[in-house]
């Protein structure tokens, strides 16, 4: 069999009793992560447009929620919308080796489809799994050059959210084969917004989920695919990547759970800024330092944070300010946290966090990039004003596999989330976050959110 | 300016009066030319399966129809259904240097777009020409390079629809901007699917006029894209190109009418099949040969030709066999045309057509392939069965710009296409006839079709 076909037969295979108790575990914790994500950029720009247009699209009623409206569409219109408002303020979960945002495009296809279909939490857990699993092994399959020029979670996230579909419409092995084809073969999304702070990352994931949905439910229907879409000599592979690695697509399906590598994200800004946050964050506060006392910081990086972060220096706007390592070591020196509130108020707008980010500079490190993207090093040198050179560095930022959220953790993180969006309903807040730990009692997903 | 703001600027301020005589005809024709495409492929698989999903994620009611069932629906899934249906049967034309099929996308979106927006014909012909004029550049902008991995009417017929419905929604040259961008980091579409003769070709051209739609009606409620999607670091060109030229984004902008360089297809498969398939039926009438006396033919054709038809040797769908050298000549041989009728007849089952084939090889030619892709030149080595060894050539294959089709012939193609889908209300026909020739006079595209 071929890598794919591997990949292939595991999804088909797969059951829910095979799923390990810690799989389990770690899903329901991943499902309210991402809900709290999804929640919290209600009426902020852009998500806001994408209901305006699931309205003028897509049909009045469904069974499938959107959730910041509280509105009913179809499958295809709510993991659009969700899919846009769970990756809005850089909160979602990210798989470190194949730097892929797994939640943000499998749970609004998982949900929105499991809804149509009127599935229980057993069988959206078990969708999520082999999203999850799939979407990060053909991610680590497309390497760092793909990453490089495509958004991964847009080009593999239309992949994850189509298998994850697949699952709940219970597809044999050849549906799977034909389904890669058909979600291969959409795969998009550029980085090239970045440097403009577009609205593209939102598009992105509400494209990858919807038309996760999209291909999914026309293989169901009996549309074909190319069965080679990943390795062919046409394929993602040829077109999108010069270091693909297809061993990376069978590797030790059903014995490695890549989805328990996921991490959750602590501050509000893009992932390649946390190793350096963390490392500054206990740096300081082991040295005693004040913000007003660094005269400068360089951060000793992977060339992935260069790739992504180094295409702004002043950002206009607060999505921007989160791909920026100057503000966001601001935030961290000057305020201790970079979480929503603190780049509401105050990544644009506080003089000393500005003051701060000019401070601040990247500088490529080899020990850093040779383990990335196994491992996300934080490495930073500190100058003081007194003129001490200081070093500080962690191994496993905050949310790592080794460092991970607990659930308690996990809830606080919640909570602020709704608080962020300004959910009162401490009631309702509690019901969500007891809907997730029991999730695999669920009998139909149609009662959750 | 740059290239991309040159010619978002051409797109935003081009006025319907500034059209010559000759670009307002040709569009007409392309219409209906485009029409007949459209509403040829009823009932044919894998239509029926986009109409399902449609029903299953649309709404069910709307201003835009779709054209195979009548039914009407939003603007989103009109398009998806119109885009796939119009390049099933393979009739539908193609610009030659920039190898884009360009009303198979561009048609579906502007049609859609425009009765949901009750626009005028005057509106319709005017947003087809930007999407052509900006389509085609496009596609000769991403070059050779990006065609031999990429289906270019998918990725490049994604930024087409997008402005043609942009121009609808009367874009300035700040929404064009955006709207490139927002159009081309969805832009998808993979060779791939070829080989297994999958349905992925239906898909591209669906998601490529809906993705259009999309793009545009997001970006008319103010969504941003990157502003320099084409040329851009992380944009197009650097993700899905190695020998891009930025100039032909702006090559000759409103002097230059690339929409009147569109060839019309004769035959009813692969248009990289049509240059050898008129120099063979030139020669073998020039010569009085039957298909009998024919040992071997060598068609000696562009590298593109290779890439596209190189992968298959015996089909094992009509569909494919529109994409098989051997299959076409074979039709050609035996039967003198290479029509729907004679496909669903004989590509697949005639002995005459299948020994035909077993007959047939490609080689590349430098000469053919030096004016490839500005020229399409047919040459023909034919071995007869007595020993002599005859040579076929021809310059315009039928339909190029060079030797095109009258009015008149395209009437009669037009007539084919809806008697091979079963129409056989011919004052119906002659009324969608009058319709295409008096767009120009149409109050309202809510009246066509």
């Amino acid at each position: 069999m071929t890598h794919t076909e591997q990949l292939a037969a595991f999804m088909a295979d797969l059951r829910y009793e095979q799923l390990p108790q810690a799989v389990l575990d770690r899903t329901e914790e991943l499902y309210l992560d991402w809900l709290g994500s999804a929640l919290a950029s209600q009426d902020r720009h852009p998500i806001p447009l994408f209901e305006r247009y699931a309205q003028t699209m897509g049909p009045e009623t469904g069974k499938a929620k959107i959730l910041v409206s509280g509105k009913y569409t179809s499958a295809y219109f709510a993991a659009l919308v969700n899919g846009a408002s769970s990756h809005l303020v850089e909160q979602d979960d990210l798989h470190n080796s194949s730097v892929l945002h797994p939640a943000t495009v499998v749970f609004p296809a998982a949900l929105a489809a499991a809804q149509d279909l009127g599935c229980s939490g057993q069988e959206l857990l078990l969708a999520t799994v082999v999203g999850y699993e799939a979407g990060i092994r053909i991610g680590e399959f497309l390497g760092r050059s793909h990453y490089r020029i495509f958004h991964t979670t847009a080009t593999v996230g239309t992949l994850a959210a189509a298998v994850t579909v697949g699952k709940l419409l219970k597809f044999d092995r050849e549906q799977f084969i034909n389904l890669l084809g058909t979600a291969g073969t959409q795969a998009a999304g550029l980085w090239e917004f970045l440097r403009d702070a577009a609205d593209s990352k939102q598009l992105h994931t509400a494209k990858a989920a919807a038309d996760g949905v999209l291909a999914a439910y026309l293989t169901a229907e009996g549309l074909s695919g190319a069965r080679n879409i990943l390795e062919g000599d046409q394929g993602m592979a040829a077109g999108m990547s010069s270091d693909a690695n297809p061993g990376k697509l069978s590797d030790r399906l059903g014995s490695r759970w890549a989805l328990c590598e996921t991490s959750f994200k602590l501050h509000a800004s893009c992932r390649h800024t946390h190793p350096a946050a963390d490392a500054l964050l206990a740096l300081m506060q082991a040295q005693g330092l004040g913000h007003e006392q660094i005269e400068q910081v360089t951060t000793r990086v992977h060339q992935g944070a260069i790739d992504v972060l180094g295409r702004v220096d002043v950002p206009s706007s607060v999505h921007q300010a989160k791909f920026s390592m100057g503000t966001v070591l601001g935030l961290i020196a000057v305020h201790g946290k970079a979480g929503l509130p603190e780049f509401e108020q105050f990544a644009l707008h506080d003089p000393r966090v500005a003051s701060f980010r000019a401070k601040v500079r990247m500088q490529l490190d080899t020990e850093v990039d040779a383990a990335y993207p196994q491992r996300w090093l934080g490495r930073v040198e500190v100058l003081t004003l007194d003129g001490r050179l200081v070093q500080g560095a962690i191994d496993d930022p905050k949310g790592d596999p080794g460092n991970t959220l607990s659930r308690t953790e996990l809830e606080d993180k919640f909570r602020r989330l709704l608080a962020f969006a300004g959910h009162k309903d401490s009631a309702r807040t509690d019901e969500l976050i007891n809907q997730a730990w029991n999730l695999r009692h669920c009998a139909s997903v149609n009662s959750l959110c």
